[in-house]
């Protein structure tokens, strides 16, 4: 939410129209313009290459959602105060985030260090929410007060991490005495302007309109036409303050158009959450609750829940009205870092949805860098956060295939605190999952078991998460529950596994993603720690089982084995779709396995053996197991028989309860041993 | 087949052993290079860069397929001495290469000006056979009487040719007065020498061997240590002159084997084909025939089906001793330019691939640059060598994906005489087939018809081929040919068309492709050309099949019509193997199909209006066609359900039959019409 600003025009100095308009802005202001957009549109079905950047942008998504006539919603948060607050924003932008917002924004907090590493500042938020949550974000940023130097760093860095829109604001003058200032930004025009001065058509820009008229303006109409010169300076779309009435906010918006303002106006809404949040929102707005809703309120006041739902239908009978009106594509939510009345609001106007398509199966970075990217290896399944973090600096992003070379170096991973890549859980509640005190191996076996089970554990606690799987078991394991049960009892120690599927609708609730009308296939998919005993064993049983089972077998040493021809990637997961390429977005790559493996036995460490005491009976075992175990990947290639990697796994117990006599145990390094560990 | 050489060393001025020891020569000489090669080998299972340029070399192809203990045959050629032999002889490569030869080789003709741009030079028949036949080629090179510089510019031709092989000779001295030359090339060492001076390791190079020693040595010794002088210069396998008697190579390759001589000892292997024949070779050769082979020629000389029958049986038992052996690897046949004799000995000898595994759907081709090459548009899939001579200039070809923007321009093709672009059949022929003389579009169906049927046309002739189609129907054409039949008797005039297929194994004999063990797939494909009043009605029944079928409908003129998405292209052909990623040799792209539209009207004048007189009434039709028609291609992207792509021609003629009443006809181009074309 952005606080009550007063805007005026004032030059940049070195403003030049024809630096930015000849970048064919679409909806910002002028004719012209908006024809230089659409006969490059036109022209798009003719010409081989795609300005894939510009159809990328929010300003053309906007658009095009608003073309289909489909309505769309967005959602505003501010930076926590707390690291942990961090942590618990991220899963809830996840969580947000799958119901299918068109962007969110991050409001600017000039008290909070904004700009800074911190990890509670309005930057890093808003680059978590792109680059780790893959939503399309908006960074708010306020100018007053700021030098120039000051501002194009903020934005250059915004840049750099990956931001493509930013919210122009002015900003609460600091003390009551500020004054206009003759070369810095007194206004959002000066910083919109500045934006397209510095940066040209690269961000997309987004400013503030007041249904009511500014506060400090001096009448509602001198505050319109301060809207319409920053949008004519380079602005792109409007949010509106909020708003209690939908009429307030549809004259605001004839108004505008009225004076030529052309571009998406939408509204912000905020649905009432309780009597002091309204209150203090109201005296910091400088915003009247109309007579109508105080009548209902103030009876209330001390019944949260009542007052909630009170808010919930009134946002949604209002939004009903704006978005019947026919002039409003989209909204806009100011959620105060709270889910519940929003997601409510969202539901019953059937906007928010419920099983959201995806484009492919894991999800996709916002960072522009990453736009073409749609291949990743299988192993970071349940750590997507990792693996953009550990592949940020990479120059080009895997598209089409995986291919032997295109497998830069990944970057280290020890800093395993880094908040978006913290676990939910505290140290209490992780001691309580995975056991106080650990006796044995088995005992971290049954931790393994509970997990997959969803049952609780000998001391009565669910196990939510394993250091390898931050969340539940995903739908799709979910189908291998049993068999994966079975295994992990045994020693078989799952962390990543998917079945084979043999062409099901890409709109498939659990295994579908993906454009519609298309088919989905996996090869079925299993990775598993477990002793070099039975490792022994299996590589005698995966004899049998060649060529249409590929393995690779790795300890923390690095002393490998594999059958993967000439280390080649093998694609696990792939999508047929109507006029289009295939896509195969997971693929089992034997270089990158080598550093994920690094990764993968580090977290028993790191995450796990951490937990307890230095020689602690309970670490001891977790360091023995790191030590001595063995991470084995499987792959059964065969995808449209039944999965045969089950049977693998029962004939290595087969063989292990029922030794032939007089053949000497191999060692589970004889086969192929690799001496070179790009890993490393 | 290699004139008599007598060799002898010499110095070549810069000649290092460094300069192209150190790039690993694998088979040739000293203990240290193999050690060098073996130790890359072996650390290529770790690395994850893969060196593919030398695992594509013929040499380690060579060492590969003899490590496997797998027998294989190679073949000799020499270049035609009309344009019409270049076209058969180009023919015969393509059936002769469907066995599965390692490698075939071209003689040098110094007389025939062997290095020249004339169809008929062995530079361009080895050019084409590499290019245009994909056959891993030996360019034969005679350095008699040539100076350095014509030498060094025939190799530097090669190599921008993509040749990559030269099998190194002496030659004949020009007259008997011949001297050695003080700065020239008077022995085949001085050749290798040369070859690895100014190429470095880039050309894999074969010596001659002489089982008997060369005629011109001094002895069979001195003759032996020549051949051990080219070997240690730097060459990488041997290919012996002709013999009669298995034991004769046997020895041969003991001797050499006592000298030091590693590297590989192709035996070259003449099959007995005519009484002249072997008269004359004798006398060329000064080999003396053995008196149990004349015994029994001498009674039937004149027999020649006899004598053919003899020379099979003959050189039929010779070769089973040799493989018996153990020494021989592979066989090189000396062909004569024949095929019945060899290809009788190669199947008696169950070398002869009657089945051969293709990589890809289509013929690839052996020029290094397009090593990576694995899509391409369907539209050229009767017409690859107009494909691969239309994108010879391209830098980079796709891979994996054929992408929106990895689509440079196509060059023109107006050069339909160009020998490998040619029609094996004369005019007279085309004439036969395609009708004396038209009398109206109809009689054009007919040829169609007859074409898809293989039954006679009205005038009693088959028609073996069309202007889109060289070759009578492909085996999985022919599954559609009912289906064809009945379209085509409409005017719905068929030129390229594929079955679906969902999920055959890689191994089908029809349909199967790429390594065992996988799994192929294809959506239907059809591509026609048709009247616009069909076109009219087509685009009607069309909207019914949203999204399932895509379609591009085009004039000669350029009007085009589609529902393709964004342009992007359309997988149409996959293969899902063992450990690998997927991959897509076809696509169907909406940019290329607007260069291919240009070639496919251009061969209804170029193939066969022009074979009429002008302003004849055949003419007149053919040009009326190609001014009128459409070209339409039509995909079923519902590849698991029953092709729908027959439903939809049998809407149309229904609608065309039974026309709804009241409703305006449309114009074809009416949806969406490019301006530009990227074809012109």
């Amino acid at each position: 939410m952005f606080s009550p600003v007063c805007e005026r025009l004032s030059e940049c100095e070195n403003f030049s129209v024809n630096t930015w308009r000849t970048c064919s802005k679409s909806d910002s202001s002028g004719a012209s313009n908006s024809g230089g957009e659409s006969s490059k549109e036109s022209s798009r079905s003719s010409t081989p290459v795609l300005d894939t950047d510009r159809t990328d942008r929010l300003r053309d998504k906007m658009r095009r959602r608003t073309e289909s006539g489909d309505h769309w919603f967005s959602l505003e948060f501010f930076p926590p105060r707390t690291a942990s607050g961090a942590v618990n924003l991220i899963s809830r932008f996840d969580r947000m985030g799958s119901g299918g917002p068109l962007f969110i924004d991050i409001t600017w907090h000039p008290a909070g260090d904004p700009g800074s590493d911190k990890e509670t500042s309005s930057m890093m938020i808003a680059s978590t929410a792109v680059n780790y949550c893959g939503l399309e974000s908006i960074l708010h940023l306020t100018c007053c007060n700021q030098t120039k130097e000051k501002i194009t760093g903020y934005l250059s860095k915004a840049k750099r991490l990956g931001l493509k829109n930013i919210m122009a604001l002015r900003g609460d003058p600091m003390g009551a005495d500020w004054e206009e200032e003759e070369a810095g930004f007194n206004y959002a025009t000066d910083l919109v302007k500045h934006i397209r001065c510095e940066f040209d058509d690269y961000f997309d820009i987004c400013v503030a309109g007041y249904p009511t008229g500014h506060p400090e303006a001096e009448s509602y109409d001198e505050d319109l036409r301060h809207l319409k010169e920053k949008v004519d300076a380079g602005a792109d779309f409007i949010i509106t303050q909020l708003f209690f009435r939908a009429d307030t906010f549809l004259k605001f918006v004839r108004d505008c158009r009225a004076i030529g303002i052309t571009c998406p106006i939408l509204p912000g809404i905020f649905p009432i959450q309780g009597y002091q949040s309204l209150r203090q929102l109201v005296k910091l707005s400088k915003l009247e609750v109309p007579e109508e809703i105080m009548r209902v309120i103030e009876p209330i006041k001390d019944n949260d829940a009542a007052i909630r739902n009170y808010g919930i239908e009134q946002a949604v009978g209002m939004c009903r009205v704006l978005l019947e009106s026919g002039e409003v594509p989209g909204l806009h939510f100011y959620t105060l870092n709270r889910e519940v009345a929003t997601m409510e609001v969202l539901r019953q106007l059937g906007l928010w949805i419920e099983d959201p398509r995806r484009t492919l199966p894991w999800a996709v970075s916002a960072h522009p860098k990453r736009k073409v990217e749609d291949v990743r290896p299988i192993f970071w399944a349940s750590r997507p956060k990792s693996y953009i973090y550990r592949t940020q600096d990479w120059d080009d992003f895997p598209n089409g295939r995986w291919g032997n070379s295109s497998s830069p170096a990944f970057g280290e991973l020890n800093d395993y605190y880094l908040f978006y890549l913290k676990s939910k859980s505290s140290k209490d509640a992780l001691l309580k999952m995975w056991g106080e005190e650990l006796t044995s191996e088995q005992s971290v076996y049954e931790v393994f078991t509970s997990y997959i089970t969803a049952q609780p554990n000998v001391a009565g606690h669910k196990v939510m998460c394993l250091p390898w799987n931050d969340d539940p078991l995903a739908p799709e394991t979910n189908l291998l529950k049993d068999e994966l049960d079975k295994v992990n009892r045994r020693g078989v120690l799952t962390i990543n596994s998917q079945p084979s599927i043999n062409g099901k609708p890409s709109s498939d609730p659990i295994v579908g993603w993906g454009p519609p009308g298309g088919y989905v296939f996996q090869k079925a998919y299993l990775e598993f720690f477990t002793s070099s005993e039975n490792v022994t064993a299996l590589l005698k049983v995966l004899k049998k089982y060649e060529p249409r089972v590929n393995y690779h077998i790795v300890n923390v040493h690095g002393q490998n084995t594999t059958n993967a021809h000439d280390m080649q990637p093998n694609a696990v997961t792939w999508g047929i779709f109507p006029g289009r390429e295939i896509v195969q977005p997971t693929v089992v790559d034997p270089v990158s396995f080598l550093y994920w493996k690094d990764e993968a036995f580090a977290l028993w460490i790191e995450q796990w053996a951490n937990l307890y005491e230095d020689e602690s009976p309970s670490r001891m075992i977790i360091k023995y197991i790191h030590d001595n175990y063995f991470l084995v990947n499987l792959v059964d290639n065969d995808f449209p028989l039944d999965n045969c990697l089950w049977q693998v796994i029962d004939d290595m117990f087969e063989l292990l309860d029922n030794p032939p006599e007089e053949q000497p145990a191999e060692q589970p390094n004889d086969e192929q041993s690799d001496k070179e560990q790009p890993g490393k």
